[in-house]
């Protein structure tokens, strides 16, 4: 069995983590920490917990305390590299579910994230956690910073293209739309009930810190050296999921079945990526670990649209990085993954 | 391994019960069926099982050239007595997740179904399957018909009150409110978008089929004999879910602990309730077979309120069969339920 | 014109006053307070009046230097008090959309809303703002306490019954489902999205200090003396309406037609009532200063089944306050009322 | 007083054209016609306009009996035509908000709409009614193709860098979002509640027929010919609104201000068109006839990304009828339009 500890309980991601692990069959869930709600059980926080997890909650420092394989930090962006560097030479691994180590390092996090980080050192630990394209870094990593939500459909859907070398590299543009999970459990003006529902708006143009995220990644896998992308997320009135609409221009005319055998020789071998015969929706893969993808090419303008499709909270936080801890403790991938999507 | 057929694959309970087996450590789904979507996949139906569960759906007849254990009939109400009929002799168990068989004979259902009834020797074979009130005689039998959604609430918030004989037995209002799963996956301007996304109303009003078989559910447990209700129907904006606050009256006066014992002492040993030291809410049994109860006591104006929640597919329809089946073939109750509810 | 002051402007029941008088031709909105964005825009608050209400907000003692007809008085419970005191002996009306002055008198305001009044004076001064009751009393009024969203949709449907002293009076459930604007534009976790979408739950049962309200209204229209009613909210996943199902029980059998006989009676020539022939929708009043109403008889259980709709910020608030406002202006109940229900 | 009939009076536009004109105090709604519900009450198929609007529908031949002075045509493509041919000889002028008469002419009706047009001699006749185009040429037309919904939000976002000709003609990519409304009555699997509910999906990808009519219109605006666009729709769960995203190429570097220059010059004296500040949300358009616009560049990216807003039924359909009514009638465009943007 993994000794599993969780840092941070009271947000959606802490909440994802243990309704997914609690189905794990290797997985034992040793302590769950929150400094605000200590002495609480997980199930007043939570009550859809009630009688699967009456759990205390502790102060995060009893982690060192308890005999852990691993520990997922579920804590804000900017507290999380505090735990990465107290808690770096314990003896058990990390997955760190912030933003704070998914960058290449400090000067690019202080750019896009208009601030200074504290512990710039873990940025050379820090693998990032996305298993279709750093599976076997993962495996080895004892840092995982698992990516962000956006990222995660776009690196996804782009990923193929970008490796084949098939697309003009100024001309990519992501529109993603996104269910309001992704904004935080914290009540606040744009997560208001009457502002959300029955809505929609862009926001965070130009400058959302997911941006370069996807621009790292991608550059990783291009032939030709820095990628930029134009990232626009949009608010829609769901409670979770991405969908991202791509827009890409192949360097030269090309035939649907091409595409379709980019992606699927790219994916082959990922178990949780579908590709699929027509444009994906949002519930068919809420509550689950997939990635589904469709690819087309428009003829008419010769351009490639691709549509990308996660559970923010599965495979863009929690999920993912159960995935992920499958992968350094040399378990199968999609053990513990038993979930259909939850449709309707 | 319990080899299972399932007939009637298009609709919600269909699509429910797979989702559900799926997860089952003892289930082997041997054959789907489906009239009008035969020769298709299952996951062609419902795209969210793609991978998941591709497989070919039969015309209903070759369930007799499976060797099935039990048969699951996802059928509208008024088709599946034919198949009970024909079927009856084959080998296999039944669960019946129509209206078909839930009244106690054929003049009754004449009389709220306001059609004849073509089988109604199914009558005396069928137990009721609420295994919170029936379990011995649902261990025992070899057709169940499954109960209605709202009634499994319903009776669920008032079989204690109503066994432990505090209640005057006229004074029973039941106002239920349900999301629009329950209405069928049938496109029909009742659960056209825009008449239901935020909108609210009542249907049904006092001749709803739910009504009689919530009365003579209770009227079992009641020393008293028969009993009424008044039951009111409401449609929600949501997908899954029921909530009925229930409205009582004791003989005499009490106090809400009186009533949590009340609670507690009847539903010991039942898994799937829980009783709850705050109002429920929709989302916290979402996806799962939980059915979560309220109870509290008005002491200014002598009335019992009882809060009942489930999800309508669920433990409202798959789910509760599901349990069933574990009761019928001698496993634990709760083998197969893994799912935390999803919420949000 | 009618020269017109609002005091608080950033909640919805202010800004629904603003959206509801542009449209009257016979009102002048002179001047708008709000002390926490004195100096902003009314349309940088509530950016949908861009080009509609570009007004600059005021510190609310400015009102002292307008010549106002009439002040609506837009603030939460427990502030309006102040501002009626203060206010009182300057030249305009008031109409108060609190709950500050709704209830008989002091004692009763504490009881229920647990707290010390600061003003007991006033409530002798105020009448209490529902026109279907209090038609001519609020023509001569300088103080009116508008009514509460769930009092008036309750009270709308109970009057015809208690003032035709057809009901047993012990007999009362009312059973309340409001849309979220109702919690206020303030974001909180009760009203968070996710906590709402998709979701449903009881809340304030028993002690909700509506129901204080509805009881004593319809007492004094009861030839019985004081009555007492069961009163339970519900929080929908809408933003506007309400909808109240309300359960009564006959003195002795009736028919369907008697009570739609003392329906109609009792809101001859009231424009904002319609009586419905079918059970109305949320959607079907939703921006309009219509209750709708449709009643029912229940032969097989002797009992009267009500509902009730209104979009709880106009007939519940701000539509209320503008028709009494033409009441007190000698102008046509109706003048300025020209929308149509947006519906979808 | 403009004296108008409405043929068509099940769907969304035609109650939408109801609700409108109710409030115009030029207009007098003379005959609504409906083929499939005539004999029955308008407010029987649209129950909230009871007591507002409680009109007999008539047969649509019935037109010709009454004295008229404009006829909407609120039917769907390919139906109106006919009607276009039959009483376009009458001696009312008429304003068809169906897609039949949009397009230039025959052929490219043919190759985008898949059938051939019945009465081809119509387009010459027509002209396209989007008044920040075309406002002299529907003054003096007896024949008015209403714009579709989602070419008014992409057309009024893209013109004034279209007509300015700072854009690059082969990079635009109009990335747009509508509510289900869109979608027209009719329940449908679509529109199914549960299916568009807490989801959200790409559709029409590609060969879309709004496609067409947005490029002709900017077309003919450009200064260097025809012009492509990639238009991608999206299904949102929300009842009305239209948001585009709309990303395009300047030919050289800009700044914000230049941008908001061109769109401020060429949208001088369009009263329904308004210039926002931060990104607009569907909701602060919501019931009204306004299109909300937002522009910005991004200078990491040269690229420049407008945001357009509309509610789909009025400025997209019924208001924009009415706007093109008022100025064939010499009225002010404004007048009738009193409504406030519903929000929320």
């Amino acid at each position: 069995m993994i000794k599993i500890g969780i840092v941070g309980a009271t947000g959606y991601t802490g909440s994802e983590l243990v309704r997914l692990l609690y189905n794990h069959p290797e997985a034992e869930i040793r302590i769950i920490t929150s400094e605000s709600r200590k002495g609480e059980y997980f199930s007043d926080v939570h009550p859809h917990f009630q009688g699967l997890a009456d759990i205390e909650l502790q102060p995060a420092f009893k982690i060192l305390e308890e005999e852990l394989d691993v520990v997922f930090l579920a804590l804000p962006h900017g507290v999380s590299m505090e735990y990465v560097e107290k808690y770096g030479g314990a003896g058990f691994r990390m997955i760190d579910l912030s933003g704070d180590f998914r960058l290449s390092g400090p000067d690019v996090y202080t750019s896009w994230y208009s601030k200074k980080h504290s512990y710039p050192q873990g940025f050379k630990k820090a693998v990032y956690g996305l298993p279709e394209l750093h599976r076997e870094a993962i495996r080895r990593s004892r840092l995982v910073a698992n990516p962000g939500c956006y990222p995660t459909s776009a690196i996804l859907g782009l990923a193929p293209l970008v490796k084949a070398n098939v697309i003009i590299p100024g001309q990519v543009v992501i529109d993603s739309k996104s269910g309001v999970t992704g904004a935080g459990v914290k009540a606040k003006p744009t997560t208001h009930y009457s502002n959300v529902s029955d809505n929609f708006k862009a926001y965070g143009l130009k400058r959302h810190r997911h941006t370069v995220e996807i621009e790292e990644q991608i550059s990783g896998l291009s032939a030709e050296g820095p990628m930029q992308v134009q990232f626009t997320p949009h608010l829609l009135p769901v409670d979770r999921g991405i969908l991202s609409t791509i827009y890409t221009q192949p360097r030269e005319r090309m035939t649907e079945n091409q595409l379709r055998s980019i992606y699927a020789e790219f994916y082959d071998g990922h178990p949780f990526v579908r590709l699929r015969k027509e444009p994906p929706a949002l519930k068919d893969v809420r509550g689950s670990n997939f990635c589904d993808l469709f690819v087309t090419y428009d003829e008419r303008t010769n351009r490639i649209i691709t549509l990308s499709v996660i559970d923010n909270l599965v495979k863009g936080a929690a999920g993912q990085a159960m995935q992920n801890m499958n992968l350094m403790f040399g378990l199968e991938e999609t053990t513990g993954f038993m979930a259909v999507p939850l449709n309707p």
